[in-house]
């Protein structure tokens, strides 16, 4: 094994790095698990050479690499261990273009989703896909993982945002998907297959981004409170059934609420009280606004509006301080199921059912505008009990059959990688390992995750 | 051969068509192509179960199948020749489902375009993509080439409006890809894989589509007549780059609107010029009206406003009557070019080059929102000559150098398959098909379709 790093070294020098706080590092993304071993090396790419010259190197030695951005995954997709290199992209954060004329940009992986975002507003662009993470996390990470965010309802998921991608394959060669017009149909869609693959088909090098111009006018916020989280979810529900398109709207149970509550030292809120948080943008921004209060207030919620941003701040800050929150209740496993709207209420009473039957606390939060929510498992410790698994079996099956899917943006990785056959059939798990094999013949692209039998 | 027809008949009875007209009409789409030869049948089926037995009987016998819907194709993609059965799924044409509150609708394959339309229009819904063919052509083949419309550039692409699709595989096996919620990152996706796949994976027997609410508000049109074709496209790539999004942006260049004109029997306009028809929707169409009209004047245009629904429809007219009036021009073949819409001058710029070189009368529309240029070359007789190929050769060379492709939405067939590779690249060319043979190992799907060396 040493081999490969004196190969590496001898290719790309400095870049090699075996020290013990980069390889440690390499090993877990913010799922909470962690690879078993210790990586070979962390090889931080600066250019596409570098990321080719690595994959030529784990070509011919037959080392497995694995992709990692800025580290942020929540399925341990990029974890690297024992025997691996890692592959670090993170460095590659260059803005290459930016066209305001044909709403596209070029960059490289490794910029944060909100340095991009920071570089395209002097221009009066956005790119959309808008994760929780912006701040931490990498554009080529959301692309990787297909990840998405609050926004996804109004404004769509990362698929309808990318138009091309560099790539480079397992042996070290380039291709370019895609093109830079808006339309295009020339073969299979290889863009949108690799959105979301989760470094197993190749490295995304370069991404085309489609943009948006930023939306003008200003964003209205209110919140509004109802006795218990399944009236809450009829409530959101009943928002997209009347045909309203909020921007953002968050859904907070009783436990996260009275958690974030306690986190910001606000007064606690009346027990059993699940809130939701709704945005509206645009030009209608504000009769929408008064129409969503309406649904709401005959939904059962207590609705307030917003005065001014200083007061929606406020408001956000309650929906944001939910995972922090989560850390001062215990180890927090956080799903990723999503339903189809109207089955919201549904999936709240599977949620409230699985609490009962296996006696566990799983506070949740919920993107109520698309339909994905996120259940804490909470347990104490840094395993996840042998009894949480069990109960997000139970989970996964539920949303499965409401409609939806195990993972709405997180991923498979390696902590779901079990079930994902049960969603796909074993038919459409064979083609997607086929594929896999089309792009990545000696298994050396992040082997083991996504269609591995057990995390 | 005779024994497969046997096998279909005894499984099939008379849903099995040898009659000639069916076999004859089998053999061409709406390109002007026309297979070599005659199929062995014609299976019009009826269920999904139809289509699992007659790919059962296929692959048992190592058949050819080629899927059709209503044939309206213009890339001969759905061509059926000697020794193939051709499966027709126009028959299959129900709307199984429509979810207002999820926004989405399931149907068959074989629903007309306009037909999904006026099955939504009283649900206050609409399926975005909007092909000029709507009124003949089918929602799966809209599906199988990604044909998109006029209105993709504010309305999105094929890929962005679709969920999960249920697909036959080669073998008869069923397989569910997507899910019913707005988000979902299962594994590869599958569901984009097959937009734009034409029938060279699997057969699409079930569509899960996403729907949008209806725009409010009215439309506006308007027209602008340019002294030349470069100076409309200017025009036309100013609108973009102003940041303004008209729902439709369609350029006619001067042959085009001189035939449409002359085919219409209105007064023939001044030679030389180019128009722009203009629609806007929502509640700004008024005020984004204006906006357009300031921008296109400053670009040299003579602007038009329409003062009601009935001016609309009598502008909208001439750029509908493009089609007939090229067939008053002789035998047109109807290219599908689509560039960045900043590229939009340079590549007509490419087609007055090209009309120069080879001699040639190339009258073009462009739905100029997006990019995407019909050239239409215009010949005598029913064999593209081959200095027309030549000519063709030339136009999909300078739209790839523009980073555009050589196929906004028609497809690759069998028409464009010798340029695929160009586009592509021999790398990415292999990788498509090897994803090929993972889901057709025999080869039996579309084969000579889309990765054939030659027409």
């Amino acid at each position: 094994m040493t081999d490969v790093v004196a190969l590496l070294r001898e290719a790309l020098g400095e870049r090699v790095d075996t020290s013990d706080p980069a390889v440690d590092a390499a090993r877990a993304d913010k799922s909470g698990h962690r690879a078993a071993g210790r990586p070979l090396a962390v090889v931080h790419a600066a250019s596409v050479a570098d990321v080719q010259t690595t994959m030529r190197i784990a070509t011919a030695t037959g080392t497995p690499v694995v992709t990692r951005g800025a580290g942020t995954g929540l399925a341990g997709g990029a974890n690297t261990g024992a025997g691996e290199i890692a592959l670090s992209v993170r460095g590659m954060d260059r803005v290459l273009e930016v066209r305001p004329d044909d709403l596209l940009a070029v960059v490289e992986p490794g910029i944060l989703n909100a340095d991009l975002g920071r570089t395209l507003a002097p221009y009066g662009l956005w790119w959309a896909p808008d994760p929780a993470s912006r701040e931490i996390s990498t554009v080529g990470g959301n692309i990787a993982t297909g990840a998405g965010g609050l926004l996804c309802a109004k404004y769509g998921v990362v698929r309808d945002a990318v138009l091309a991608l560099d790539v480079v394959l397992a042996d070290g060669r380039l291709i370019s998907t895609g093109h830079r017009s808006v339309k295009g149909v020339t073969g299979y869609d290889l863009t949108a297959l690799m959105i979301g693959s989760e470094g197993t088909l190749g490295v995304v090098v370069g991404a085309t981004l489609k943009l948006r111009r930023l939306v003008p006018g200003e964003t209205r916020t209110l919140t509004a409170l109802f006795p218990d989280v399944r009236t809450a979810a009829a409530g959101a529900a009943a928002v997209t059934a009347a045909g309203i398109q909020p921007s953002i709207m968050e859904l907070m149970d009783a436990v996260s609420l009275t958690a974030a509550h306690a986190l910001l030292g606000l007064a606690p809120p009346t027990p059993g009280a699940t809130q939701l948080t709704v945005q509206t943008d645009g030009a209608a921004a504000a009769h929408e606004q008064t129409e969503i209060a309406d649904i709401l207030v005959a939904s059962g919620g207590a609705v307030r509006l917003a005065a001014d941003d200083a007061e929606a701040a406020q408001l956000w800050a309650v929906r944001r301080a939910m995972h922090p929150a989560m850390e001062t209740l215990g180890t927090a496993l956080i799903e990723d199921v999503s339903v189809p709207r109207s089955a919201l209420p549904a999936m709240f009473d599977e949620i409230a059912r699985i609490e009962a039957a296996y006696g566990l606390t799983i506070p949740t939060v919920c993107h109520a505008g698309d339909g994905n929510l996120h259940p804490n498992f909470i347990f104490e410790g840094d395993e996840v009990p042998a009894e949480v698994w069990r109960a997000a079996d139970d989970l996964f099956r539920a949303a499965i059959a409401l409609g939806g899917t195990l993972t709405g943006e997180h991923g498979i990785g390696v902590l779901k990688s079990r079930w994902l056959a049960d969603e796909l059939g074993e038919d459409q798990w064979s083609l997607q390992r086929g594929i896999k094999s089309v792009f990545d013949p000696a298994g050396i692209l992040n082997p083991g995750k996504v269609f591995s039998p057990q995390p």
